[in-house]
């Protein structure tokens, strides 16, 4: 179907808002008034630059307070119409989105509504309008998307129609079931906004949080199906109100909105893009340094053995158990201290999983192919982080491995690190929802439910996203207000088998994150423990979970650079990363 | 009254929490558990470090889910209990906070409650502690203060008393009159939040967008009356939680903690502190610069004439109608670019202002004693804007302007500004409530609405106060995110009363900022004009707005430096400053 997003959506001058949406490959857009007002170009220029950018102007809107109203107050409102009218012809739009009046002086009468909505209607005829009338969810009399469809069906004007609205309808826990039951043809506009489901103020929640579609709670996909057996054939429009994107850079919400759109036709069967491919495990993590010394001493540390160099670029493989980690210290990354540059993934078909990221438009980076190095299929996440497809040692499939060559070294060296249990990267301000967007339909990953963690200075939210069986794990969190640095920490938490140990090693080697005594008093108030168990945690800086599941112990090191490590002792079926010390970690990091 | 913040209040490690507590001149503070279980101080050491700050330990807090569970929970309860109120015995902490059972377990059984909480009792008392009991407005089966009342009362121990919040009171809607039943020496703790009336789930309200008194609608003056009235002889304590202040500078929002308890017992008559002195105008606006010229040429423009210098330092005065403008070009300004650096503030009774100032715990400058100069008294506000008293040429009464000599001019060059209608300020981005506050009760002004104000890149939220006959008016807005800049424009709002002749004369020297198009053919939607009305204002840049009232007629000229001017037309009695447009003078001045 034909996409399009309102302006209000995006942040920026009108001129910006089409940039951004022509780039993001929106087929149109709905003009929001007051971004018409506030350009310096007239409406004609405005045509021209959307035509220009082969950009439709679906919609103009919004007009309000029209229907229900005294005689004196309708005249002047269809006095405001006509002059809105004309600036639409001059637009080149053809509907216009009419809200159901919220006025104190609206009457409750459907007959009235009608006759003045017909009376509009034989306005809008004469300028080659359509008018969409649509029932907002706190409209003073008609408020339900039935009740306005009761009023347009009776007035039965060919350029009177609905515009549906699906904040306005699923907000309301309105079942859209209903829309089928409305010609397609009497559907003039349909815009679409998903929302997290809260509790307040409906007029509120509209205005400030409404987000796209696969990022809040609503059940988008059959809001659409119902709208399409109706036989609606206009577009899908967003129309998202969000004081998050009012403010981020419009490119990337432009974008982030585009993906939004083709996940939602592909969740409504409205199109088949290749399947995701799930992830099975991670391949390796890759960080970048200008100087290994610190780095290589930490792994040392938590007991990884290097294993192995690239053949033409200045990369490091670094082996314990299953779990990789590469060491780039090719100057071309441009990073001042170590960071975490990409992440590889195992999937079970490397190519689809490249394909099915195409699909969501993601952007998919150009495959290396420098000397004899394997060509890896990758696909940057909206931090910037790489995420690579990899197969490992699998039969007809490019090896990423075989790009490394062996180094002399005593392999192991009594580590007792099995894996990567998962990987945390803090997000942008802006980019929350749209990298949950991102890891969901671009990889396959399912998002767990998001959590606030306080932070000594502010809160955070964190949010996982998984396979199902927790082969691949990614833990984004996003901090309170925009830092100073652009960076913030990112971390590794490997996988162990013997908690004790590790930690133990770390220790000894000075790298252990200290834990408060204070901490451990409060365990013991809190769980029961075995004799001596609590305090060998105590010793070793061991924090400590417990659900119905089983156990969740871990520990974390110092930070080097923008990265840290983690020790993860999981019990099979705890599903959690123990956020409730989350606190007791951000705040012993601050000593350091 | 004794004073008391709690940590959970402002932001920072429990150590940056105390000293910031300390230096506010608190008398103590509630211990919120997570800051403690994050502190690497021990309970012993926390003690000290507050005895040695002077802060007494009135609270620790919460502890959760103890009464009216099945035996088993509750001997679970009764377990983690002891071990918090060894942690209090070692933190010297007498009193803690027991809020009631949210848990699924918990049944609707007061005899239950009752006896349970009384074996708690038993139990704090073998340890000298003091249980507050406080009904949670969300609490799963006693959620109202009287509840928890009868409850404590049956219990009738010398250890059990209640904890009044006046959140979970005053949100529930409440009647806190019922508060002078309770004997006041069963009050055993006084929780004070503010909060803005807002339509949502009361937990999450309660956890975000709490404030301090006198920054929400709450009448906290009437509850902390009925505690006093109660007997009640402890401390008032803040607790607040809020999204801005966990974030914020902790020295700045413990000192607004501070002034809101200062105001609050003053309004709740408990103290007598000098009574504010409410200015009449403004006497001058105060600006700053490296450099003269464009400033001098803007000024001309205005219709300003130099009219004199200081006697002693490097300020010019500009003066027109009632408007008078200080040009300072000290190189201590230390600023890079023209700014808006202070208001002089007419006063009936200057030596008053500053001793209301001081009383309300504003920071009194220095007075001005350099050479010849005038004392004047001033303070600063919290976006560092120095505020004068004046008295300009009344006698007994040193005036200001004594420290100028008039230089030659030729005085009344046409211009028609008339005075100031009002200066704004952009304020940084966590001082929103904190200014409001500072201008009510340390200057006198009153608050009017909060608006929203749309501008290209995000939502701004704006807020005037002003004196009741609109003399001194001061319209202070926040952007949406901290500017990286750290700087926002400031502007000055010049009284006219012949917009049209004063918009031609900005317009002919170059210096109006142009309004699109677009904007005046919405007027001519909105309003009916008489003729050549519409195309006068299209021609000259002119805004418009009109209510029951009268008219708002303004315009803006260019900006210079972090600083622009508007000049005003305002009919007596339209209280606004013209919101409707404000988003198109903020997209046109992005063009520029």
């Amino acid at each position: 179907m034909r996409t399009s997003i309102a302006t209000v959506s995006i942040s920026g001058t009108l001129t910006e808002k089409l940039n951004a949406a022509a780039r993001a490959g929106f087929d149109g857009v709905e003009i929001f008034e007051n971004d018409l007002l506030a350009s310096p170009l007239t409406p004609e220029q405005i045509k021209d630059r959307a035509a220009d950018l082969g950009l439709a102007i679906y919609l103009y809107q919004p007009m309000r307070d029209i229907e229900g109203l005294p005689a004196d107050a309708f005249a002047q409102s269809l006095r405001r119409a006509e002059h809105k009218f004309r600036v639409m012809r001059r637009l080149g739009a053809e509907t216009v989105l009419v809200c159901s009046s919220v006025s104190p002086q609206a009457v409750d009468d459907d007959a009235l509504a009608a006759d003045q909505l017909r009376q509009l209607a034989d306005l809008a005829s004469e300028y080659e309008i359509r008018v969409a009338y649509e029932a907002l969810a706190w409209g003073r009399h008609v408020n339900t998307y039935d009740h306005a469809w009761r009023i347009v069906e009776s007035v039965d004007h060919p350029s009177l129609g609905v515009c549906l609205d699906s904040f306005h309808i699923l907000a309301r826990g309105s079942d859209s079931k209903g829309i089928e039951s409305i010609p397609g043809e009497k559907i003039f506009f349909l815009q679409l906004a998903d929302a997290p489901l809260m509790t307040m103020d409906v007029l509120q929640w509209s205005r400030h949080y409404r987000c796209f579609p696969g990022q809040g709670e609503f059940d988008l996909a059959a809001f659409v199906q119902s709208t399409v057996r109706a036989g609606y054939q206009g577009p899908l429009s967003l129309e998202v109100f969000n004081d998050i994107f009012r403010q981020a850079d419009s490119g990337r919400t432009a974008a982030d909105a585009m993906r939004s759109l083709v996940a939602l036709q592909e969740a409504a069967g409205i199109t088949d893009p290749p399947a995701p491919v799930e992830p099975t495990a991670v391949a390796f993590v890759e960080l970048v340094t200008p100087d290994t010394e610190r780095v290589s001493t930490m792994l040392g540390a938590l007991g990884f053995t290097r294993a192995g160099k690239h053949t033409s670029k200045p990369v490091d493989l670094w082996e314990q158990g299953g779990a990789r980690i590469l060491v780039n210290t090719a100057p071309a990354t441009g990073r001042g201290s170590l960071s975490l540059a990409a992440v590889g993934l195992e999937s079970p078909d490397p190519a689809a999983a490249s394909k099915r990221a195409e699909s969501m438009e993601a952007p998919v980076l150009p495959r290396r192919s420098s000397g004899r190095d394997i060509l890896i299929d990758a696909v940057a996440a909206p931090d910037g982080t790489e995420l690579f497809f990899c197969a490992t040692d699998r039969p007809n499939l490019p090896n990423w491995l075989n790009d490394f060559q062996q180094v002399p070294h005593c392999s192991g060296g009594g580590g007792c690190v099995v894996g990567v249990d998962h990987v945390a990267l803090t997000q942008p301000w802006h980019q929350y929802d749209e990298a949950i967007l991102f890891y969901r339909s671009v990889i396959g990953l399912q998002p767990h439910d998001s959590v606030d963690v306080r932070d000594p200075y502010g809160l955070r939210r964190s949010r996982a996203v998984s396979t199902v069986d927790g082969g691949v794990r990614i833990a984004l969190s996003i901090a309170p207000a925009p830092t100073d640095s652009g960076t913030a920490s990112q971390h590794i938490a490997l996988a162990t088998d013997d908690i004790i140990s590790a930690s133990r090693r770390l220790r000894d080697t000075g790298r252990l994150l200290p834990v408060p005594d204070n901490y451990y008093d409060d365990l013991a108030a809190r769980f029961e423990f075995g004799p001596g168990e609590l305090e060998t945690y105590r010793e070793l800086g061991i924090l400590y979970d417990r659900d119905e599941s089983g156990q969740f112990r871990h520990c974390y090191t110092s930070t080097i650079g923008n990265v840290f490590f983690e020790l993860v002792q999981r019990d099979e079926g705890y599903r959690g990363f123990g956020e409730q010390s989350a606190h007791i970690r951000l705040t012993a990091q601050l000593a350091r």
